[in-house]
């Protein structure tokens, strides 16, 4: 069933939304439910039933009238799909206050992922420990991704580095970056990039809250 | 121009994208150029040129055949739309790894934000000097909160916690949170809140992963 569906057929949006469904759902199965409609989820997470029902419906999943979906087994089909039900190895170069921070995170295993090796150029830090994990130098990036075929990373250098680093991961195979660096990184086609600025994220509230603002100011006048 | 156009009439994507073009823009800006197309633009960004053509036309910009859009009057316009041109004091709550790394950050203050208030319930870090700020009792939040009539809280601390914190900012006039918890916060309609949560990025792109590997291996049959 899942394995009939296009790539090409559910937008980058719709597969966006996934992971956001698929944590909702862990919170309420750890809440003990078995069900949820597509009202209550959306109510929870700010999206419109429709737009859960659609999404869903292209995993062959629709909604029972009244109870809704079976949470459970629609975890196990979401994990299936995003292709977390086995853990990926992960590599974070950069070990700075951010890198630090996601080192000694304790969110992902349980998510799908797993930290396995983190890098840094800084001699002060190579060989600390960090996150239970050995910070490693960077001359040694090429040998251990190409070997354990890694193919996730997380850049979190200074931006004036992180293109570099960007390439060198591309290099030997790396197919997903997470990049905290606040630049746009230039990657092949077949490589994905995703982004984690918490200006731009502050930035696009701020537009609404200049909005709010200015209604304010023509009511009181 | 600006104040003319009607936040119902941009859609909330389009806006998402104007803090990406503001980067870039500053990025070609400190590169020295004066001008750059929107076919340039999109290929740094990988966004399409059409699309970008149409998120600027909202603001009456329309960029020139040949040589594209001035860029430095853009910036200033985008900072104004953005409503970033005068600076917006943000408070942190949590001060763990991620708190830290926030505090330590110093990208905040040349994008429109300063953090100016830590607060945490630990005892061993009230008190304490971090990224230059004094780490406060959460007791005296609703306080601080309202005297300085602060409209952005991030919040940054466990999941179990973070729905009751975003009670509290949100009773205090928060508008817009910035959310690290890894939930989903229930907050009433006139606020806006963003999340970061790697895991949910690294989710979506190992959908991708997951096609690619079935292609390789259809291919290799």
């Amino acid at each position: 069933m899942v394995e009939s569906v296009k790539k090409s057929e559910i937008s980058d949006s719709a597969i966006a939304r996934l992971p956001l469904y698929l944590r909702a759902l862990n919170h309420f199965n750890e809440l003990g439910r078995d069900t949820i409609t597509s009202h209550n989820l959306g109510q929870y997470l700010g999206i419109g039933p429709a737009q859960i029902r659609k999404d869903l419906s292209h995993f062959g999943r629709s909604g029972k009238q009244g109870t809704g979906y079976p949470i459970l087994p629609l975890i196990h089909q979401l994990n299936h799909v995003l292709h977390i039900n086995s853990e990926w190895r992960v590599a974070v170069i950069g070990t700075g206050d951010l890198g630090t921070a996601l080192a000694n995170y304790d969110g992902f295993e349980h998510r799908g992922f797993r930290i396995c090796w983190l890098f840094d150029t800084d001699t002060d830090r190579i060989g600390q420990q960090v996150g239970g994990l050995t910070v490693r130098r960077m001359d040694i990036l090429e040998k251990i991704l190409c070997q354990n075929q890694v193919k996730i990373a997380m850049i979190a250098v200074p931006a004036p580095h992180a293109q570099q680093v960007a390439d060198r991961v591309v290099a030997c195979g790396i197919k997903a970056i997470l990049n905290y660096a606040p630049i746009s990184l230039q990657v092949p086609e077949h490589v994905k990039v995703q982004y984690i600025d918490p200006i731009i994220h502050l930035q696009s509230m701020t537009y609404y809250l200049s909005h709010e603002k200015a209604t304010a100011l023509e009511v009181a006048t």
